[in-house]
């Protein structure tokens, strides 16, 4: 039984927390948070203890790996510690929001062979891997058309979007890194236009954008068109295409079950979808843990690695630079 | 150009007569109906001439086929009669509401080699017909079950329901055929429940059913099950599953368009059902055209021969006995 | 933490055994099996101690409840044993393949006030329920036909149906307890046919079927349609259609994933279904646990009661007469 | 009774004249083509006389009116004749492919009240309507953001190819009419991406594109993205999504029925997509053909205007700059 620390117990920490305690091969060795009323209560869910400090988990001897799941701007300085504490890392999604901090982390870890997962948890998506096995195996022939669309349910508070680091960073990012997971190649020229249609007035103050289209070409010629809302009446709609020389595979929404409705004014009424990331994503953060227990234990490559995840903040970077300035940015004006 | 008369000018006769008109290998040659209005209207319609009497549609040289749509109880007399005249026919179905009576036509008829079709039309749905392909091909192995499911999208007037034989002659006729069609063989043992649940009142007044659910079986041990409603709200319900040895061929409902709408409350809303059988079965109709005036011109043997049209009725009588009786009935015991 | 005691660590019993492990608030306190390897297995799964008999489970102080997964004919002796040592049971189906010896646990148990709960499981299922639903809140108006297709993914081994009852108190019966708990009230009359086309042979030496449709009717005249087979090489094949006055609801069969693939010979290819019932149903085995636990900790009413467990036996021995006689059978003649 | 002359007689002149043979209320008048024997093949097939010239089939007294599908580059002139011949006229897409061309003989006729409706079928398919009413009836809130797929089912001829003016005037712009019409107001800016992938060596040798995406920007802020390859092994592919405030429309695939296959490998295997433009908009051509006979019999307004034709051009000549640019271009730099 892998023993792991948690580090942040707020939504996303306690679900990765109630995941590991039900896990056959994983167990929760000690909790922290800030917020100590957050950490008692994983601890309470799931037996273990609360330590005081991010320092005390890097240290219990029964911690044998860590999840970073603290507010972004903290990643980078726990993956430190988590590394120099001879810890493997979990570390939820972006690394940072500035792409130099990303560089001065991936400096500081570089000597390590510690497994860092960093994550991406829909690249585990069953449907998802699907469309990249039919990518990959040949199913589909050679890719030429990738298609993401990713749309929220709902606004977040406006507290969450202050802090986002825009759409581009906090939910499009998705998007950067299934593209690059799927396409096999890096894209290198990167387009976007981003609107604010679902809360105007309040994306003016923030200056973000709630509505963006981003196309992306590799230096073969593949092309990555993503596609996100903030928010989608019918819930969260989480659809990735690909398009290749002999087919086409498409993820499709999921519901939680297949009931079928028809009446007097419609037929094949169907459940609404998925509604939000910890359902919809259920199996793939519970195949997450897996692959990073694997790492760990078993020493597999990591599925999703630390250069990946810079890798997808710097397409966020590249498209952000686009919507700013109107024009293509190619990946290498941003490092 | 086929020339075809047509014989009765009412809702499916005027359907045919402007499928007809449209047809690149026919034309209506002439029209008739007792009711003189009816007639003109389709004369009107398609530029043919209307005629004073039967006798004189199978008198006319430029006749050279002709279509039965009048009342059901003038089927036989006048198919009867064209055959004496010398014209291949396109009969609706049923033939008669009496096997007695069709059989005696049958004797009368016994010498021609004129092409005498009847009006099953829904085995020229390109739906349906693709299952009877996957069961005739080996695509889904032996047969085991079939499942019909033909629901109507509302009770008929009561008026027709008094003349139509019951629900078992009129409606689940189509079913009975469609069975045949598929099993290739023929139905041996046949049970029926029936039920008053759409309109109990005047189901009680005829003393027919409006639900109705028909298990047939085969000396071989294929098994059929026909589901009928006289009313479903979401539409008119036609589908064929056949499954078998190696898979399932289901032929599903039909949509005038694919437009799907997803919204607050629900996703993937449909478009109603195509709703009724001249818009759902409206290809079906202008196939039993082709192949009619294929039999007529090329000597193509008929797709639904006089025998089918009296073995349809044979599983009805022996449905309507089940009903009574309360028993499986042989098709022995019928004719 | 509700602590259960596990009679019988076959594959279903290891199965609820990880399920009740993982559960936030159940444990498994004891596992027993004739087969020490089998209940040493699910010992060293969960941490619970093996006992060397299903008394030592019951007389177990922190045996709160126990879960009866043993071979069917011990069903009803432990669940006598249980009831009188004083702990709730969750009893897999059928409780016996005799209805005379069903009814004697009836009266060994009948002065109890413990929750005792039957494993028809599929009641949990949430498309299922969602249908049940449809129809208990008046969606889709009064039901008029109940249709619900069940087949298997392949035949199980010669072993197991030599001791199954034949297919319809093994395989139907499930469809029984669904036609009664969607239906809401109790079918009357009984009608079924039986094919050998699966295992002809095999068939003919066990004296059973491995094609089945029953047909059933209610007094109010609703109609249930229950379709099995043995093998559906397509996969396990579970959806229920109920049709009323005011809609349709049908629960459509699952699949591990909805990546669909297009190419040149098709389109829309989906992934095969969830194969078998571990995989098919395992929210329904997670909810059922949930239920019992409701049941034994709040209280609440189990949602699958002895009854139920007797009446839906009583259904298949009227199906079997039906099928021997080759006639309707009313459930007053059995029972 | 309209007389139609038919100026053009290729694949897609010949479709169009039969399908007003078979129309109710309109009639192939004259046929004319400068291949003779083009022209009397449909001469054959509708009865209508052969014309020697397009002049002579203006100056015949019972043409009321001209199809014009004819070679693109003598659209302009023979629409100014018929203007000048005082004959409505319904002319196939693309008017030109020079912008300026377009603009003088918009000059040309200027001071007309004929009807002038130029070719975009799309509009009439009643999918893609049912996507645009729900838009314009409000069903799905403000619109945001538009994808539309089109892909071919394989590359057409190379003699083809090299008169057909580029993807984007050729293909795409049936999708930028599809994105005016849709959106409701007019796209300003435009960008696109091209890639040679289904055949780079021909692209090269054509200096065209086979795989393109466009991304386009309303004023508003309204996003529309339109999705092209000219190969898809799996068929036509004919989509439209439309995304707004209140939910989702989309128009989906279509095919020639609607049976549904499975087997021991995949489930739900549908039929291939109907395969080609001519079957996939069978009742478009038809609806398009109704809503001329309107416009000139009733004086309706047409559903597609010379000025329509124009702006979609207008949209190729920005994309196609901003392929050769790589930039955003706004349409006001076009024209």
């Amino acid at each position: 039984m892998l023993g792991i620390g948690i580090l942040g117990c707020g939504r996303i920490g306690a679900m990765h927390a109630a995941n590991i305690a039900a896990h056959p091969r994983a167990r929760v060795a000690a909790v922290y948070d800030i917020n100590v009323a957050a950490a008692q209560a994983v601890s309470r869910a799931t037996g273990a203890p609360v330590m005081p400090s991010a320092a005390e988990v890097f240290a219990a001897p029964d911690v044998d790996a860590v999840l970073i799941a603290t507010a972004t701007d903290t990643h980078a300085d726990l993956l430190e510690q988590a590394i120099a504490a001879g810890k493997p890392v979990l570390c939820e999604k972006p690394i940072d929001l500035s792409l130099a901090r990303v560089d001065s982390c991936a400096a500081a870890i570089a000597h390590t062979t510690l497994p860092v997962q960093i994550g991406f948890v829909r690249r585990f998506d069953p449907g998802h891997r699907a469309v990249f096995e039919a990518v990959h195996d040949g199913t589909i022939g050679d890719l030429h058309q990738l298609v993401i669309t990713s749309r929220d349910p709902g606004l977040p508070p406006e507290a969450y979007l202050e802090k986002s680091g825009g759409i581009l960073r906090d939910m499009t990012i998705h998007d950067f890194d299934m593209a690059r997971y799927i396409l096999g190649e890096e894209p290198t020229r990167v387009f976007a236009v981003g609107s604010r249609l679902v809360a105007p007035a309040l994306m003016d103050a923030l200056g973000d954008e709630d509505t963006i289209t981003v196309v992306m070409t590799t230096d073969t010629g593949r092309q990555a068109i993503l596609i996100n809302s903030r928010e989608a009446t019918y819930g969260y709609d989480q659809r990735v295409e690909a398009f290749g020389s002999q087919g086409m595979a498409v993820s499709e929404n999921r519901r939680p079950h297949h009931m079928v409705l028809s009446g007097s004014t419609f037929t094949e009424h169907a459940a609404p979808l998925l509604n939000f990331f910890i359902e919809r994503y259920r199996e793939a953060f519970n195949a997450e843990i897996d692959a990073f227990v694997d790492a760990v234990e078993n020493g597999s490559p990591v599925t999703v690695s630390y250069h990946d995840g810079r890798q997808a903040l710097l397409l966020a970077e590249a498209a952000l630079k686009s919507l700013k300035e109107g024009r293509i940015v190619t990946t290498g004006e941003i490092g």
